[in-house]
């Protein structure tokens, strides 16, 4: 019998199970390693990308960058058309295909950015006592498209997109604190209590992941999210584009303790 | 009779003076506001100088990017073609030409990177009392090509380029706190007192600048430079590359204290 994934299951043997075809979201395994967004673009497009990166790091801080036909590299020893439990194909900006692997439609001339996760601080949250809703509940963390525009590079274009944590009014300010302490995966948050100014007008109807509950007592604490460039996708349609699926990402070898500062 | 330059004199006047012809170092010149180490190549290659920038960032920390065939944008309202005092035309990796502006060269497929100078720095170490030999000599900071490679990117590779300069034993300290406070302008110093470490045999033949002393009682503080992708230009010969001159700097809009943490 194959033993459930857990945190206790290391970066390799998880990635081994979703290239072996395993689809579930990713939160939860493989603890003290660091999660990806995935973005993985043709050549043409790359330098947009990479400059869109770097004009807007706090929704894509990069962990790495793999050079045209690279499928690994330090951060992974993996196959990034592998081992991501699900990708999503985007041709024109639309969603084509939802696979659990994307050997079928890679070529030589893809580059691909790993993008840094806000799985890696939930773990240091959880650690200083503050609970997630999402993992609370099972299910995947919300994400929200707000009015909030990206500094737009090339072609590239799009909202900024969060993912929201319900926190309690006195575990704010340690919230803060303690995601601060992570850049490299996208830091302290961007907005707290009013959805409304970000241009959230439903919490319960998030556009990407669950709809978590917002108990009394606690506020919506608003995160850059790594979501953000699959929303650039769509808007700026690029002929290809393929990502991971949102909350199903890509485990890498990193471990989570590198992306923090003191 | 037309002013000297000095530490009063704004960006906008400084960059109109050396659009006009004028060729001098750019140190000590409009107080408070960020000097620019430029890096100008053609599209093709501006992925590869991108990623080159965000894998070595103490070398060439991006204080802007400007898309293919912009010559300005919110950094600059200038113009790169023509307001650095001095260019270097690199054909294949080898300088061509010293020419003060680059018109005759542009083409719409040029991309330019405006990356941090230690110049920044610099006022604030002086502002606590440490002094800059190159700057009391009325010299350009001493370059030295090192022994240590930047992380590879795509066809960029390079030696990493340091700048040197003498500071007093009981002040070390005090300059990598100080310069701690500024990573978008390459940080802490990469390395304190020891020049063979670094495969520099001759301190008094500076690859890049001028030589300055050091006295006794002071050790060589060594910090990462933007000079490094011009080594990497020349080790990788590319067809086109453009750059400032070293120590002729394009001046920016931006005042230092934007590039200050806490």
């Amino acid at each position: 019998m194959t033993e459930p994934l857990n945190g206790a299951t290391g970066p390799a043997e998880a990635r081994e199970r979703f290239r072996a075809g395993l689809v579930r979201p990713t939160a939860g395994i493989a603890d003290g390693y660091a999660q990806a967004n995935l973005m993985i673009v043709p050549q043409d497009l790359a330098f947009d990308v990479l400059l869109f990166a770097q004009r807007n790091p706090k929704a894509l801080p990069l962990l790495g960058v793999l050079e045209a036909g690279r499928v690994s590299g330090p951060a992974l020893a993996g196959d990034v058309r592998t081992d991501a439990p699900q990708y999503v194909v985007y041709r024109d900006g639309v969603e084509v295909e939802r696979p659990t692997d994307v050997a079928h439609v890679w070529r030589d001339d893809l580059v691909t950015f790993l993008i840094g996760c806000s799985f890696t601080f939930e773990a240091a949250l959880v650690a200083e006592g503050i609970r997630m809703a999402h993992q609370d509940a099972g299910v995947n963390v919300p994400m929200y498209r707000t009015s909030r525009r990206c500094e737009p590079a090339g072609a590239l274009r799009g909202p900024l997109v969060v993912s929201m944590r319900p926190i309690p009014a006195d575990r704010v300010a340690d919230a803060v604190r303690i995601t601060s302490r992570y850049p490299a995966v996208h830091g302290a948050p961007v907005h707290v209590g009013d959805p409304a100014a970000l241009g959230i007008t439903d919490l319960s109807a998030p556009d990407f992941g669950d709809a978590v509950e917002v108990p009394e007592g606690c506020l919506p604490v608003f995160w850059a999210c790594g979501v953000t460039p699959q929303a650039a996708i769509m808007e700026s349609r690029p002929p290809l584009a393929i990502s991971h699926a949102p909350g199903h990402m890509l485990i890498t070898d990193l471990p989570d303790r590198m992306f923090q500062i003191p």
